[in-house]
């Protein structure tokens, strides 16, 4: 391994399971956490509830999957199927139960007896929150704004630690008109920067776009790049390797108000945003800039994660 | 629908809706939570934590997946292959994202695009502690002691809102030699019995099995009965149907140890065990017995949830 960028991830990773921050399962991108590592990531949680929890958002929390269909009808399978899980299991008798115990005392492979269950897991915390909003009807005049916070699946192993198959985010919400969006991004904009800086994280905020798959989708990452929808709030980790984004700032305009029917106060369809905060990230970051014991780090920090 | 357990459910499921405690996301035992909801819950998996801290457990914290070599070799894919969830995604390039946008677009079945990834999804929150200590080596005199908090799965799609096919356990894994397990178990059914009573909720602790696949698995399970293994604490929630299992108290005896190879401190096989703790089932059962407004509660019972 002489890349630089993959020796500076694998030296990181191998600093935080020798802490025992966090710990080896065997699978690139699954880790366990330690209680220490929970402690500092649920202060970082905590510290971007308490900025947003002056706008009185409503909460809803989601478990880690969602239906197939809502994937489906959310766009995500079209625009990014590398990266979305689906959920199988399976669903034969007595025979077909032998043929598997079979399959696993031979050690081969079992993997076609598995069926769809008609679950998917969760790639962005936000996607429950869409049609609970849309099977309300049409919004009030104030529009809609959610507060989730859910463990998120994206099939990309990596030994980039803060990379993960398996974490969470946190989000707001904002569904309404698209002055209602321009508002709320210029104000999580803000937010975002002035909570980052409190943890003493070196950060910029940059234009971005999503990893849309295949030839269609650099079209597609163009197109995003140039409206200007997408923000990263990025915070380098590994020096050696690009700059990690922890925060995204995401105007989807009516991507999903089409995709859901989410009707706006004038009858017409809804806008939608979200800021996403990756809370694994910005807990690396906070390990990374000020060392692998939180009890050291600089009182400032420490006050705005409770610690 | 005539079954009176069916109706029985559904209404309750209908209620928890109505408060907007539960939040439909279209798929039978998949649900969203509200904030008051997550606020009771948090305070029962608050108050298991300050029962069990006492012991100074070692807190692990795993996502809701683990690989799917550790799913199998755990045993569970051999026992409960019909819980089981395995995840897939797609894998190919542009041509079969072509194909996919077209069965999409069809609304054709596209689940053969998906191929196995390597992760499963959780079963139990115990699954993840085992091989870590395995790795560890031989176990210390006192053995180990480990507190699990983790999202599982399991696909068994139902009406029953107790029997969600995600949801958190919250569990104490021990592990060293049979005494130290008795010991263990003995101490928690009267944790478990005294911290339910104080949350003002009838009960009744029994022996009782995991639901083992199939043929053999009736044999598994009537073996599991014998040895009185495993135990239930039972509450009644929907009066018309059968008791819903809110803790467990599994005894594997070495089924674990030697499935990791966990080695105890005399050079044998570690046992384990586990208590674990269904905190969306223990919610709805103060939700069941105390009404839909936690603020009316019992004083003592609050004081409890710290609410």
């Amino acid at each position: 391994m002489t890349d630089p960028a993959a020796s500076a991830y694998r030296r990181f990773r191998d600093e935080l399971l020798h802490h025992g921050l966090l710990i080896s399962m065997g699978v690139d991108g699954l880790f366990g956490r330690s209680g220490g590592f929970e402690r500092v990531l649920e202060g970082v949680n905590a510290a971007i509830g308490a900025v947003g929890d002056v706008d009185r958002p409503e909460v809803m929390r989601f478990p880690p999957g969602i239906g197939s269909l809502q994937l489906e009808q959310s766009g995500y399978l079209r625009n990014f199927p590398h990266l979305a899980g689906t959920v199988a299991s399976f669903s034969g008798g007595d025979d077909d139960h032998r043929a598997l115990l079979d399959s696993l005392s031979k050690g081969e492979d079992w993997s076609g007896t598995q069926r769809p269950t008609g679950v998917a897991l969760t790639p962005a915390a936000c996607y429950g929150a869409y049609p609970v909003v849309a099977a309300r009807g049409r919004l009030p005049e104030a529009g809609a704004l959610v507060d989730v916070y859910t463990w998120c699946f994206r099939h990309e192993p990596s030994i980039d630690p803060a990379r993960m198959q398996m974490f969470r985010q946190r989000e707001h919400v904002r569904i309404g008109s698209p002055a209602q969006i321009a508002t709320f991004r210029e104000t999580w904009l803000e937010r975002a920067r002035s909570l980052v800086e409190s943890l003493g994280l070196p950060m910029a905020i940059e234009v971005a776009n999503d990893p849309f798959f295949g030839r269609v989708g650099r079209i597609l990452a163009n197109s995003q790049r140039e409206r200007s929808l997408k923000f990263e709030l990025l915070v380098p980790i590994v020096a050696e390797a690009p700059r990690t984004a922890c925060v995204s700032f995401n105007d989807h305009r009516d991507l999903f108000g089409r995709a859901w029917a989410i009707e706006a106060q004038d009858g017409g369809v809804a806008h939608t945003a979200c800021v996403g905060f990756g809370v694994e990230r910005l807990t690396l970051a906070l390990l990374r800039h000020h060392g692998f014991v939180p009890g050291d780090w600089p009182a400032g920090v420490r006050h705005v994660l409770g610690l």
